[in-house]
């Protein structure tokens, strides 16, 4: 039988999960995978106090790099900082990486995997989109015969949890937003999750295998829900729509442009349904059409199965290197991507001004496919304005921004107009 | 960059479009997996007519096992009598063997991998199950780390497609059936799908990756979708259900149970928005949970985009020997898989026959969740007879089969009475 030793570096819930995973039921993976897994040492800044474990503990992580008797490093700190640095040192002394950090690959990703090169090791990162579900391998193995052409992905479980929730139970953001933090699944400080950054992360991660591009989260345009009220929530579901946040990347010759946004998406769209804090990801190929991977996005458990199965396949030759060496297609910022539109305006009850508004639209060569007019809530004030909502046909973001610049100097609207994507893909 | 000399035999869709594939658009698979593959011989009964590529075509099948130039049988000839002296040849001959034929590897599959082991090469059959979605690979490679509780799939696209053009237009089983053969989605003699034959081969299949057990199709209890009918559908709708032919394996201590049957899904399960001819399977495991992998389940390109994934894997050394060896887990035909049950009766229209029937129930331990007696539809007619739906807890399908022969005996009970499943579990 194969075996491998490995260092762990980081013993929060992932690594405990991690080390109790191979520790505890060391039987799963060599009877599944043939291959022996043993943990030589841990690094953990606190020390052996936090390792449940009878293994060595060192509380200077870079002695996991120094340590000769190590296959494999495996890096769950996060961040850029000290992480990047054991990562670098580490390859650089022959060992293979598995990591769960979503930040060091989509900001340093390139620089990284060059140097693996240079050195005839793996760097394995199946944990750092979707969890538990195999979503790295499903791109770079099992859809390696076709041309990608985009992919729509729910990559964050706080934000799904959130938007489900308030879709579900009619509770407010901030609501939605509390039950996730008591549940554990939001952060005590959620703002990379909830203003977009993390789903941003992992979309340039995925644009790397899809497309070929650059491992550059920079390049990728993004928004929160933050700005996705309960009213959105209920017209979207009186309209045949989820709201999600989708990350959504796509190719045009050599141009990749990748972004993540709230999106309503149509109820008879697969990705509609995935509630929860589960996460989710459609892969439209040439020839064989779409293919979604559910499941867990996050958590110890699903988190620690990817690590393991990464390192199950280092044990057993790793991965081929593959993209053109050098060929990069560009991940590029302009949003050229087109998408029907949402937009929920709040127009003076006056003659007329639904009438200047559809004008509006007309005269920038927007086609409007629906346009609701709502009653006020305000019943019992004078109604001196009512919501107004309209669904365009595809228009590109670059477009949809001026659009809303030309919406704010009407002045028979009144609210600050919102706007979102709808993704109709079958 | 590595290379593969791959032999072809059966020049049917799913051929043409591997060669199709592989002739025409070499460079993704170069770029994307770090392979050159090549075709050193085409073997086809009915000759160089049938291949429309500049390639080496012989009419004699065990050529392409005695060509010692060639690394890699891909079998597509389908059934167990030629393809299979071709595999075991082939092997023989120190070749790898990838094939789509899952009626070869869920009844052979033990010898096959033997022969494979003790001649050092391997067997790809990812495109045995669901076509294009690589479940093969999810639960082999990327759930490595995990303990499989159960799966459930809906593995048959013609099958699939049939219930849903069923539930979307109120057609009927041969309506239905007919258009999905005019499609080109059924074979002009569908009996292998219609029956449930195609989907518990594949169940099989599934079986023995995620539970270690024999491959061994005919422990496999199933039923096809014939006895579905249009008020069935109707009355799933009602409840909150679609139906569905659902492959389920599930796994207590050493045991093991593989079943396919018409099954009611819950619409708040993913799989109960699975329509047309698509495939999705659920793999539910310790800790992490459930994912889902959903895509097209046939058809030439993504049947041809599973057998490249595998030409793919053998060129970067193949899958790890896995499974302890000789220790496998037992599959067995006894039904004791426990479902919720749906029960169409119809009762005659008098006194005392429904509390009859509910006693009935009542007297088998079996708690009733639901009963509706319907309207009669006969309502120009007497009124002899009426509808009455049943939802029961949860029984075996042991159990299930004695209360089917118990309500047979009821005299107050006009039809023959239809059960099926039900699929809850979150």
């Amino acid at each position: 039988m194969k075996s491998l030793k490995i260092g762990v570096c980081g013993v929060g819930n992932v690594g405990g999960a991690v080390l109790d995973n191979i520790t505890n039921a060391p039987d799963i993976v060599r009877d599944n995978g043939g291959v022996n897994i043993e943990v030589s040492q841990v690094g953990a800044r606190k020390g052996k106090s936090v390792v449940p474990f009878d293994l060595d503990v060192t509380t200077n992580l870079m002695d996991i790099a120094a340590n000769s008797d190590i296959d494999v490093l495996v890096e769950l700190i996060g961040g850029c900082d000290l992480a990047k640095d054991l990562v670098e040192e580490s390859i650089r002394k022959g060992k293979n990486v598995v990591t769960a950090n979503k930040a060091l690959i989509s900001t340093h990703g390139d620089e990284l995997f060059q140097l693996a090169k240079d050195h005839g090791v793996q760097i394995g990162f199946e944990a750092s989109v979707a969890g538990g579900t195999p979503v790295i391998k499903a791109l770079r193995e099992g859809l390696v015969a076709n041309k990608v052409n985009w992919f729509a992905g729910i990559l964050n479980g706080t934000t799904n949890y959130i938007l489900s929730k308030m879709s579900d139970d009619n509770s407010s953001f901030e609501d939605a937003l509390k039950e996730a933090q008591d549940l554990g699944l939001a952060e005590s400080d959620p703002t990379m999750d909830v203003d977009g950054t993390d789903a941003a992360q992992k979309a340039s991660i995925l644009s790397a295998l899809a497309f070929n591009t650059p491992f550059d989260f920079r390049s990728v345009s993004y928004e929160g829900i933050e700005s996705v009220s309960s009213d959105d929530i209920l017209y979207a579901e009186e309209l045949g729509y989820s709201i999600k946040h989708i990350a959504y990347g796509s190719i045009e010759g050599d141009e990749v442009h990748v972004s993540a946004y709230p999106t309503f998406v149509s109820n008879d769209q697969l990705l509609s349904q995935v509630g929860q804090q589960m996460n989710a990801l459609e892969i439209s190929c040439d020839g064989i059409g779409s293919t979604v991977y559910y499941g867990p996005g996050a958590g110890p458990k699903p988190t620690a199965s990817a690590v393991i199965a990464d390192l199950v396949d280092i044990a057993n030759g790793g991965w081929p290197e593959t993209g053109s060496a050098g060929k990069k297609n560009k991940l590029l910022k302009e949003g050229k991507q087109e998408f029907s539109r949402y937009y929920n305006l709040e127009v003076k009850n006056e003659a007329g001004a639904i009438a200047k508004v559809s004008a509006l639209f007309a005269a920038s060569d927007i086609s409007i496919e629906a346009l609701i007019q709502k009653e006020s809530k305000q019943t019992n004030q004078e109604q001196s304005h009512v919501p107004v909502i309209i669904i365009t046909g595809p228009l590109s973001d670059l477009n949809a921004l001026q659009m809303l610049e030309n919406l704010g100097s009407v002045e028979e609207i009144t609210n600050s107009v919102k706007q979102f994507r709808i993704h109709n893909a079958l």
